[in-house]
Formats: C-alpha cells, sequence, structure tokens
C-alpha cells in the first residue's frame, strides 16, 4: 500500500538492520536497543516543532523526513510496517470520518 | 507521489481548513493557530515513544496514525504537502543512501 | 534540601496522592497510572520549548512551573525526591564541575 | 528564594555564559542560540519520560537534574531566573491551592 518511496525506504531498513554495527547507522541504531529508537522519535519531533515555530518551511520538510525514517526504524524493530499505519488511517476515515473520530476527547 | 490514502487525507484536510472551526477538528486546531498544531506533534510523539517502550505494538500504530495525521495538518499550515517530505527523503537515499546521510553527525 | 515552596508543594502532592480522584487533580492524575503522568512531563516540555522559540518570557515561566509541578507528582510516584534531584546536581557539581561533566558527550 | 545548589547552579551558569565557547559546555550551547538550548528541553524531557516507563528511578532522577540544569540555561538566556518559576508555583497555590488550579481545563 505504501508508496514506492517508503517501501524502497523499509526494504533498506529491513535489510540494513542485519548489517554490522559499524557499517551502517540503522544498525548502530537499531543494535542500542528499541527505548534509543524511541528517543530518536521524540528528538526528530522536537525538531520539527521548532522549525515549525520559526516559519522555517525548508526545515520542516528536513525534520519531517528525520522523524519518518525514525518511525519506519521503530515500526520494523516492532515487527510493524507503514501499511500498518496507513491501514490505521484508512479505518478511521472509513468508518466515521477521521475529523469526527479525531476530534473526540481522548482523555 | 503520495500512496492514495494520504494523498485522500490530505485533500480531506485541505477542505476542512475551510470549514467553520465549530464543525470541524481540523478547522479547530488551525484556527487556534501554528504553534498548537505544533504542540499537537510534539505529545502525539511522545505518546508514540510511551507505546513503544512499553511494546505496545497496537498503540505504536495508534499513536503513528495520530502523529501523520498532525503532521499533514501542520504541513498544510505551512503550505507544504507530503510530496515534499517523500522528496526529502528520496533525495538523501539518491545521493549517498540515507542510512550514511543520516549517520553524520547533525551538532 | 528543598526550599519551602519546593517542600510545600511536595506535601501537598504526598496528601493529594492518598484524595480521591475525583476531588483531586494529582489523586485523577496519579490514579491513571505512570505513563501518563510521564506523558504530561513530555507535553509541558513541548510547551516550554514553543514559549521559548516565540521568546515569551511569561509563557516560559508559566510552562516551567506547569513542567516542575508534573515533575513532582512523577517523584512521588516513583517514591522519589526533589533531594534526589538536587542531590544528583550537587554530586556532579561537586565531583568535576557541572559544566565539564555534562559536556562530555553523552552517546 | 531558591535553595543553595540551585542558587550556585545559577551562578556558575551566569559566569559560563561569558566564556568561550571553547572551555565551557554551557557557553557553547548558549553560543548556539535559544532554540538549541530548548531543544535540550525536549530531549531530556524525553529521556526522562522513558526512563520513568522502565521503572528505573535512578535514570529518572539523572534525566531530572539534566532537565532542572537545561531548564536554568534557557532561563538565564531569557533573562529569567529559577525564583521566577517559584514566585509562579507560589502564586497558584496561594491563590487556589494548586490541585485545584491546575485541575481547570488549559485550553
Amino acid at each position: 500500500m505504501a508508496d514506492p518511496i517508503i517501501a524502497r525506504l523499509e526494504a533498506v531498513i529491513a535489510e540494513r538492520r542485519k548489517a554490522s554495527p559499524d557499517s551502517s547507522y540503522v544498525a548502530k541504531l537499531s543494535a542500542r536497543g528499541r527505548p534509543r529508537i524511541a528517543q530518536k522519535i521524540g528528538e526528530e519531533a522536537v525538531e520539527a516543532v521548532i522549525a515549525a515555530i520559526q516559519g522555517d518551511g525548508k526545515g520542516v520538510v528536513s525534520e519531517s523526513a528525520d522523524l519518518i525514517f525514525h518511525l519506519l526504524v521503530l515500526l520494523a524493530d516492532m515487527g510493524l510496517t507503514w501499511a500498518d499505519v496507513l491501514a490505521e488511517l484508512d479505518a478511521r476515515e472509513g468508518t466515521s470520518g477521521i475529523a469526527e473520530k479525531l476530534s473526540r476527547p481522548k482523555e
């Protein structure tokens, strides 16, 4: 279901996870464990937030790319895929419309 | 370049941004301004991090969907698109390989 | 070791943790569990970051207060105290100077 | 109003801000600008959240110390002090009780 760029990234990440931590950033990050991968999600999100507040469109695109990349690494580490996330987005829209669904107070 | 689900979401968001804040979550959030949209990115990322540390795959998928949804709202608010993010990911991979590119210290 | 305001807050939080979730924010938040308390730390930090980037001093003070308050709730939930955090800060400064200590790359 | 450890830290930070970026972490971080200082707040908060979810008390104390330290650096960069944050906490408790005050929806 993923578009070709995401699909290729997922394939690259799956392959690099099997590589030596010395030769690949993905292998090194994955070897350090899931908390460290999750931490990167938090860090990249904060950088995207900062770029947004600064009105820095180029920065938002760059930090969003970092965020998506690390999200794909996390999904791979948990045996999940981008298709799972798309299916979730699709299911929400399919039932009651995503805007309505999300507008319900979570808490 | 985006897959159909993301493309449809972007269309829905673009339309809802023009709706009354009373009738739509996207309109309401956008009316509150970019800092509030950006704040949601940070919040959803933290929730994804927590689900990941808990080993909660279903939670990671759900929070990732929330994160992507709000990222699309932010991109729309800044006149950017998902295609811009994909192009950035593609450019990185195209030049020197994304793993290598990202492994360079950002500082 | 804590100053009077922090000490009083810790006492209030300790007492409210025993109250009914219906009657107290601290009791309600604590009843929802540690992940939810931790989530608040992340959220308040993001709000402080946004206020800082906006150059909003009043906002930074307000969000910092929210952050410290929720940090005290988290510490209480883990059987820890503000004095533990102060002791950690003191130990760092005491040995090699905090600036030097913190300047070592963490990872 | 601050306790001696925080007061000493504030004094050290004020002095180090005037030092050469080559000789001091505080000087180096401050020279990189407020967005970078703010980013550290977000990063340390995420690390504290992860330690909390892991039930790692020692980690929570360590990351909380990092968080407070960087918050003091941010306050200094904005011409604010820890006393400002304490005064805000005190004012909330003084009026209607902090638990009640904070329980009002922020929104």
